[in-house]
């Protein structure tokens, strides 16, 4: 499962603080400890004003590749703010996101072909988060017709079921689980990611809830998830979870990471 | 999901020296906490030579209800601890186990019917665990037709997939899963128990991967499970588990017990 690591965005008050500050040194460390973690992307969010959005983008760009190759995740609704940041980047990107609203597809989707190693789908339009599994379908379909014209195949669409946070809805879970299995039937190359804390909002204790949603997920083929690499309660169950689904040979990763001192009760 | 309480067995080290010195402190201490920390039944087994193996059994059994009403689970391959044992019980125990044994199928399932709330059934004969879940299957519908010969209600019986350890079987946990669902399919009332840390024999911090298939078996329809309820992050997975699968109405099971101190990360 790939991680994309999550910390380096500017909703996150530590973060938003160093790029107001131009703290190189914080970002650089946070970049470096997230792949040293497993990162197989790093995020990239500034979080900003609109106006400023592009230029906050592009320092935290350059900053995070000038200590590492891991690529980036380009994280932004706004359209000039991923254009900026893909005239930067040095490797393929991930775009963070599209979806079935019309100002991601007229401003987001044309600037994934060519230019991003995947893009980030949400499964939610101009109406919200449909309810149901098949109203999800009904996006899902509408926006890989969308993405298939647009000439990204299905391999780099990683569609973001979202889990709507159980405190709310008693099933967000099991609604977002079933529409990555119904999904997967109808277009197997598609990937599957999440943000994994949405799940937890609103719950004491948020790293116990988003461990087993994570499990259930990787179970329901999970291909990546946004995640903090730095938690290794979370990091633990990911490797166990892995195994125990069989995918783990001769529980090599497993028992690699616990030499690593990465595996905690 | 029911907790077969695991500690007040004989195999277990400490165990094994209070019933050797008729420790009734221990024994009543460890039967109370588990109690407390959320036992549906609490198993004894004596692990001892078959010919102390009643009269342990019996002392166990006696020792635990003077303290508490929590039911039993008997726990023997021995046709005539069962049968002490069921002498003594003041509430319907649980039997652990029956398989597809010649042994256990003329020693122990004719004790249950009448006597027992429930009786878990291994998914193994005298020539072994099938490999696979056909073969799981072929036991699992020969047990059943025994029980229902022998009047003992579908819903009482309480299937053991039996989970290899994965680090000697790669697939040991999905085997177990998929012939949860298999049968579950063909006789839907059927209930689902796993002797849970068997899944991580030979592995480094073994909690994190019964953890992760608590969370993958309560997926898979598991009704029970003989674990240690004291172990907190295993009661936090599950609860956390169980919400994120829809089956706890407002979060109140985990908010409880986040009230409690039950929830750990």
């Amino acid at each position: 499962m790939l991680i994309i690591a999550e910390k380096l965005n500017g909703t996150l008050k530590k973060t938003a603080a160093a790029i107001a500050a131009r703290d190189v040194a914080f970002v650089q460390d946070l970049a470096l400890r997230q792949v040293a973690a497993g990162a197989a992307y790093i995020d990239v969010n500034a979080g900003t004003a609109p106006a400023r959005e592009p230029d906050d983008l592009v320092w935290l760009v350059d900053t995070v590749q000038e200590v590492t190759e891991t690529p980036l995740c380009l994280d932004s609704a706004n359209p000039a703010a991923i254009q900026a940041g893909l005239a930067r980047v040095k490797r393929p990107p991930m775009i963070n996101s599209i979806s079935g609203e019309r100002n991601r597809i007229e401003g987001v989707l044309p600037l994934v072909a060519g230019n991003a190693a995947g893009v980030i789908a949400l499964l939610l339009d101009d109406n919200g988060i449909p309810k149901d599994v098949e109203g999800r379908m009904v996006v899902a379909r509408r926006l890989l017709d969308l993405t298939r014209a647009a000439g990204i195949a299905d391999k780099d669409v990683y569609v973001d079921p979202l889990a709507i946070a159980v405190s709310t809805k008693q099933d967000g879970a099991l609604v977002a689980l079933d529409t990555m299995r119904a999904l997967r039937a109808e277009a197997p190359e598609v990937r599957f990611s999440v943000g994994l804390s949405n799940i937890s909002f609103g719950l004491p204790i948020r790293k116990v809830v988003n461990r087993a949603f994570l499990t259930l997920a990787l179970q329901a083929g999970l291909d990546a998830a946004i995640m903090d690499p730095l938690d290794d309660s979370l990091y633990s169950e990911m490797l166990a979870a892995e195994m125990v689904l069989g995918r783990d040979r001769f529980c090599r990763k497993y028992t690699s990471a616990f030499r690593a001192n990465r595996i905690v009760a």
